[in-house]
């Protein structure tokens, strides 16, 4: 059976897709750290994403997709344009349905990540470093293929499997005052307060932003989408604007959007190094980062924090001289 | 009801320790990776003791020791001479059991690891770097305010403690052909055998040991303590001789220790950090180094890892240029 993907996923859509991935996706750890909750004065309830298969969330949603479609527009393939954890993830899943995953990325990406997405089987087309190029490359994969296009995150089955992540998190706690996640293209976050509002409707979802990348927060101020230009953080997972599908369901469903600058950002990427021993990546911290300034009045709550991912270069940490 | 700690621990001591200290220590996730899984030609499940409290399986043993105490004898408080996790694991046991905790630290130790010990509430007094002045500065803290000395792994109620982590493991995943463990002072490795002799007979123990100090493997060979000399090796957890009460237990129920190389042991580091988004300090990466050199014939086992721990010094990493 088909997955719907032409509206907002809704209860038994995000069941489906937890029933979808449970065979291919790790049910992740909740974890706590008493130095962290004494730091921030709350409870910290992080749900470890970072533990995820191919390290991030991002598996959730590309695994629901792929096996989302019927059998025999699945034998064509799926296509993505990513250098990120998005076509790592695709990649993995399609190998794991067994068809092929096309991935368009930019000549300029870094040779590890080029490699890793490889690595998972996938078949790879450089495009000039431009979003013209990208599209444009995508269209003829496409075209030549017929391959089925997954967006990393404008896409109802994506968010219906980012969304499997709070799912779990607020089954396994279902007292939470507030679920944080971070926010990029909305993916993670539409997904984050759909399950937030279907299966624990007593909870509050609260996102937090980079302040060198906060498009999100200007776009629910606004009330309209507002594009991210020229993003400038160490939180390269959340650079890109939000998606068509993925806003509205952040307007309607995400009480407040917070923004932190780096340096706190990289504070609490450390502490979580230090002190849990998990490696998170930068964007995982932002979360954490907003409690850590204390940009909310969160004092004695129940938290529950979605770490997205620990994809990082282990040569290259913030905290090390000439990490850039 | 104080512990019995002048005999072997048996499968009751053993269950007792665990209810012990089961208010007090996470019970640490099992978790596994493909990639590794593939590398290694095996399925490998690694017992999490990084995500233990105070980063390391050192807290279960110290719980279980302070907790261990009769109220009496506890309320004259805690003693050891350590530098490093065993120091921060026996603080934090007696700050929660509301008693003093007394640590001999060289002058020479790193600030950081003096501020941790403090930090978890201990009183530390600093001694010259030898083992003499060690021990005569702990006979004379031990007179002077009648605290109860905790050995870091010469004691069967350390023993005890540590033993519960295997035993978790074995007991959510009982059909283990082999459980590995690294090998220092014999604390843990000693708890490991006994807790998978009890709890799981069917399985075999091994351990793994660094080359550069490979004292253990020389022990079980001759059938005596042969004492770690200028041990030289980056798994600095391992660098201590073996206990008189651990040396029979490994002697008797651990089937083999094999050696590994320290490139090997940074490389396996890396391996877990890159892959499962797990701390580890170097220790821990001892026995999966051993699977990764194909030192062990395990091509298809069930294999299970104790994860010893996660403290390391994250602006000096092994694989970074200067990092000593």
């Amino acid at each position: 059976m088909t997955a719907p993907f032409d509206r907002i996923p809704d209860r038994s859509i995000i069941e489906a897709a937890a029933n979808r991935i449970a065979s291919w996706a790790h049910r992740t750890p909740v974890l706590t750290c008493a130095a962290i909750d004494q730091r921030v004065g709350a409870a910290v309830h992080f749900k470890c994403e970072n533990l995820q298969k191919v390290g991030a969330f991002k598996f959730r949603g590309a695994t629901n997709a792929v096996f989302s479609l019927g059998d025999e527009e699945a034998s064509r393939g799926v296509a993505t344009h990513s250098s990120g954890n998005h076509a790592q993830a695709l990649a993995l899943a399609a190998r794991n349905r067994g068809i092929p995953a096309h991935v368009v990325m930019p000549s300029t990406s870094a040779a590890p990540k080029k490699a890793a997405v490889i690595d998972y089987g996938a078949v790879v087309t450089e495009c000039a470093p431009t979003l013209a190029a990208r599209e444009s490359t995508l269209d003829e994969v496409v075209a030549r293929t017929g391959a089925t296009f997954v967006h990393p995150y404008d896409d109802y089955r994506i968010i219906a499997g980012q969304a499997t992540a709070a799912m779990e998190l607020v089954e396994e706690l279902p007292d939470l005052d507030v679920v944080l996640a971070p926010v990029g293209g909305g993916g993670l976050l539409s997904g984050t307060a759909l399950a937030v509002h279907h299966f624990s409707p007593g909870t509050r979802t609260i996102a937090a932003e980079p302040r060198g990348a906060d498009d999100a927060f200007r776009s629910l101020a606004a009330g309209e989408i507002i594009p991210s230009v020229d993003p400038d953080t160490i939180a390269d997972g959340l650079l890109t604007s939000l998606g068509q599908r993925n806003f509205p369901i952040i307007r309607r469903h995400v009480e407040r959007i917070v923004t932190v600058g780096d340096p706190t950002i990289i504070a609490a990427m450390r502490l979580v190094w230090e002190r849990m021993k998990l490696i998170i990546e930068p964007s995982s911290a932002v979360p954490l980062a907003a409690l850590l300034a204390g940009e909310l009045d969160l004092s004695g709550a129940r938290i529950g924090v979605i770490v997205s991912g620990g994809n990082v270069d282990l040569d290259r940490l913030p905290w090390l001289p000439h990490h850039r």
